[in-house]
């Protein structure tokens, strides 16, 4: 599914309940930050080699899915009420980072 | 794009540059919350009205659409090394939260 | 209470279950990120006179402060690992900050 | 220096600015989350190691303990604001953990 539709799912979702007084940019970026505080929590006390196993335990990978969902939940929210274009956001960061990263030639 | 393909720009991105390594689960979930962090930084001495109209300002607009594309970046590829399904996962979440938060019948 | 003693009270606390292991800076930092998104996230759909007042429920005010124990606490042991001194820290930067902002004659 | 005497010192600095408007319970504890979301950000890239090691790099050292700083002038002015003791609040917090987490005995 396109990042745009999924966006569109969400925007029904909340007009349907009501949210929009509460979904302020400032709200939804603080919520954004909540859930991302709750995703780096599930791996505060892993080692590297246990982080890259967490999905081998059925319930740390429903919880880190969970978070991860919640993220992009709010960071889909606050680009339908700023109007940003996400998916050119990134492309245009990549094309920001090309140059500041310039891939080694091979 | 859909979601995964934006998935697939970033892998080959960070493939480029031997960026494996670091990219660990727990380094990118890190990752993702220092922008988190910095992304809600924009907002923190806004009211609630002045953040509706935050993409009014060119500068801050592009400060708080880049914050959103590296909070988007880092989730991509966190979702890339743990195998997650993102779009499936939003999808999910809604269906939980329809349960959890009925809408009103009209 | 000064912040050196808390912070010994907390080394004490931590060498006694053998957490030292895991009190790494790297995971000390998340920790702290991990308690400072809950934090956020209490205030997160208030308005800005609703957070005035969030002491003024009982339930709510203990979160809240315990949210605030939560960051403290992390802080704290990351202080104690680094061989940050924290109050010192504290002052210097108001030391900057007295020169970033210098405050208005009277 | 007491937690208490730190609290004061930078309830002056802020009144000495007129930034009581700005210093809303929501703001501060936003602000908190984005010096918490710097302060990771200097870990991110680090492994367990190397975190170890962190303040041998002089200017590493420098930023980490500028942003420990941060997130305490924001946890100190969020007490001020709230009327929480962190002080207490710390030891309380202790007490609880005593029970969830009993030390073994030697």
């Amino acid at each position: 599914m396109s990042v745009a539709a999924l966006q569109e799912l969400l925007e029904r979702f909340a007009d349907a309940r009501d949210w929009g007084p509460y979904h302020t940019p400032k709200n939804l970026a603080m919520a954004l930050a909540g859930e991302a505080g709750e995703l780096v929590a599930e791996f505060q006390w892993l080692t590297a080699e246990e982080s890259d196993r967490v999905m081998t335990d059925p319930d740390k990978a429903t919880a880190v899915r969970q978070e991860m969902a919640d993220v992009f939940c709010y960071l889909l929210r606050l680009a339908d009420v700023l109007g940003v274009d996400l998916d050119t956001a990134v492309r245009e960061k990549i094309a920001i980072n090309e140059h500041r990263f310039p891939a080694p030639r091979t």
